[in-house]
């Protein structure tokens, strides 16, 4: 089975489009988890990033981490998740960006605790959703301003029609996602053709 | 190597207690994650529950989540998280409970989509703390007014002096947590002694 595939299928047959472009795919990715599946698309994540010599997965609460924690057991490494802040209870000196979410319409801090990144680093960043980017990016400036390492960026679904994967690669970074939906007008989801 | 007693030895090497009764293992169980490591919980908590016919592992964002993953993927099973309330997009109709945060000095509400309990479900609850047991309620209650049945709860680390676990043995919960701290007075761990 190719993971890429099988995720695609996965929401095709799974997935709700509702009105404003907003997919859900809560029941295998999202507040419901298929554990076997997502062990399956880690392994996949392994396979696209195991020559970059990576030493932490990055991602955010809360969604992101049953997906950062698949791909970093299956890359033998540890995980880290920037927690949102005004939630968290992070003391002590911390990296921190602001993250502007459409989804909430408000702009939040997220935050890392300086004991978990390091100059040493090699991070891949992890995420289930990529829409605009703004989280991805938030994490990318975590990462350099830690003077670690953006080795790429490893996302589970990306809205392509959205623009922020493009963007991103466009500045080079290393951005890899396991499905990427062109559109998805009038709940027809139409992915782009993988080049692999 | 028993992991009880391996996370008993996780906690007192990397565990740092703060003013407060505060113990922060964010180094290896919340924030970052050792991955390893919670794979190994997540096989303990299946040789604990694998005679329990589990449908799906029950759990709340953020902290949880990673261990309840875990223990699910030994498991097999699904995993769901419950949203906090506020910052959770959850759509349609859900199941509800109020669960007041001693951290965080206030009540919030959590949610679980109807879609992803029912009645036929049995449902083990998974926390990586567990004090006064608010969270712990807040899940029992979801899952009882889901018709699900609870077969247990399994608890990291639970403090032991906060009660919150004795109470719930004391009304028949199967509730298993792999340390128990007894007291930490003085920045000085006691792990309550294990029946195993």
């Amino acid at each position: 089975m190719v993971p890429v595939k099988a995720l695609e299928d996965k929401i095709l047959k799974e997935g709700e489009v509702f009105p404003g472009n907003i997919l859900k795919v809560g029941s295998f990715l999202n507040q419901q988890i298929d554990t076997a599946f997502m062990n399956l698309m880690g392994e996949e994540g392994r396979r696209l990033f195991e020559d970059a010599g990576i030493t932490k997965v990055l991602t955010v609460e809360a969604s992101g981490i049953a997906f950062a924690f698949a791909v970093a057991s299956k890359l033998g490494v540890p995980m880290v998740f920037a927690k949102k802040h005004g939630a968290s209870n992070v003391s002590g000196d911390v990296y921190k960006a602001s993250v502007y979410s459409f989804t909430h319409k408000k702009t939040f801090d997220i935050v890392v605790s300086r004991d978990f990144l390091s100059a040493g680093d090699v991070v891949l960043i992890c995420d289930d959703f990529l829409a605009n980017g703004n989280a991805l990016n938030g994490l990318i400036h975590i990462t350099e301003d830690a003077g670690a390492k953006v080795a790429g960026a490893l996302i589970a679904v990306e809205k392509g029609f959205q623009g922020g994967g493009d963007l991103l690669r466009a500045e080079g970074v290393r951005l890899e996602s396991l499905a990427i939906i062109d559109s998805m007008e009038d709940g027809n989801i139409v992915f782009r053709e993988s080049s692999d």
